[in-house]
């Protein structure tokens, strides 16, 4: 969802291309196993017949390579620094514990939920009083934050709390985001999420593995969301098909770059 | 070890602090806890009375900061995504695997020592036939790489194989890297290392603490190595005293930013 929004931020013509399937290695693309022989993830970004993968590494890579467009990071070295920081912040601390939100119950869930609900009170205070976390702007690290709200709603039903009553101020930096177009166009409807967990959740009732609960889900920071129908988790591999800083971009399928083709 | 690698690169002149004790907060000085109160990590480097936490991140500042010095990271966006990309798969693969060469005994261990040697050529694979990871040049990606090659004697001795015959292109490197000033002045002795790792485990053996193991050993990614001294496994905190770019850094004991005050 990251990359999604920075492109649509930038105006980038893309070509998606889900993925059914991004949990079994067996059901995944070639040009997925090809394009990121070393995860197996998505999101791939495929510019130029180069792959660029994990969706922080993509940002940056979009907002140097397109620099005519509107900027996602600040030059200043100092806030570019703590952008890093926070979503570095994010993806280590807030990402397993909101993991900890589905795949346990009882004492550990509700240790969870206190952790869970201090990280968003970090971030609620550093959000201060500016209207976005990048300032004025919306930024990269809007980017990377927005996409976990889309979830906060089944959080909440499933850990019994309110993120308007615990955070006011984030939910209205949430409800801010959520009237650009970029993010409206992106994020799923948060029902549609809770009620794709709850089917989720029956089917796992007999399983005491947590891995394949999270799984399944496609609960995990790549992939919540991103699908519409209960039976796709995938997320997307897209090739840049508007290239307007670096030549015209070459097919999907002569995506096979040295590094590569080398593993 | 990054970062001093990195500011002995650029020929930053900066004033060191260590930190006595890294593991137990308590111990831990007022400056590292008031700079970096997320983490309460080391290292942290503080210029102009801003603190900048995280390694990675620390490097990308001191790259964007002091433009003039050498540049530590191509300036092609996509070479720029490569060396991010490497360096997210060694802090996410290969420092756990590293850790279980030390936390773990047996089966778990002979594992560990697989997945290990795999990384290697995995990263042995990536530099090919390249001078440095960098290409020509001494890089990013050769300074986040270097540090833990003090650690292969340790492990070799531990685990019983040989960097050297399994990837004998890599050791090429270390040597190639160790050749510079900014390396040798860095990196500790890997004998003392190894003396060092032996007398800890002596001191663990009655433990079956896998956690106090790996910090007493201090041999996280932060923290491998950086000591000469058997109790003292701290790492450091440092100002900036040389500003060749942005004006007089202020004292460290000025170093209360808001960000920092208000958390």
């Amino acid at each position: 969802m990251r990359v999604k929004i920075a492109l649509l931020e930038k105006g980038i013509e893309v070509q998606y291309k889900e993925e059914k399937d991004v949990f079994e290695d067996k059901n995944k693309s070639e040009l997925l196993l090809n394009s990121n022989p070393i995860h197996k993830k998505v999101p791939v970004l495929i510019h130029n017949g180069k792959t660029i993968c994990e969706s922080l590494i993509i940002l940056e890579y979009i907002d140097e390579v397109w620099k005519q467009e509107q900027q996602l990071f600040s030059a200043d070295p100092y806030c570019r620094a703590n952008a890093r920081f926070w979503i570095d912040f994010f993806d280590k601390k807030i990402t397993s514990c909101a993991k900890k939100l589905w795949a346990s119950k009882g004492e550990e869930q509700g240790a969870a939920k206190e952790e869970f609900l201090e990280f968003l009170k970090v971030l609620e205070n550093e959000l201060g009083e500016k209207p976005y976390f990048g300032g004025d702007h919306f930024a990269l690290l809007d980017i990377a934050l927005i996409p976990i709200t889309c979830r906060f709603y089944t959080y909440e039903k499933l850990c019994k709390f309110s993120v308007e009553e615990e955070c006011p101020k984030l939910m209205e930096w949430v409800r801010r985001c959520n009237m650009r177009d970029s993010v409206s166009k992106t994020l799923p409807d948060p029902l549609k999420v809770f009620d794709f967990v709850l089917e989720v959740k029956k089917r796992e009732e007999n399983s005491d593995s947590e891995d394949d609960f999270e799984a399944n889900c496609g609960f995990n920071n790549e992939n919540v969301g991103e699908e519409e129908e209960a039976n796709t988790v995938g997320q997307i591999a897209m090739e840049v098909i508007h290239n307007s800083v670096r030549g015209p971009s070459t097919s999907l399928l002569e995506n096979r770059n040295a590094r590569h083709k080398a593993l």
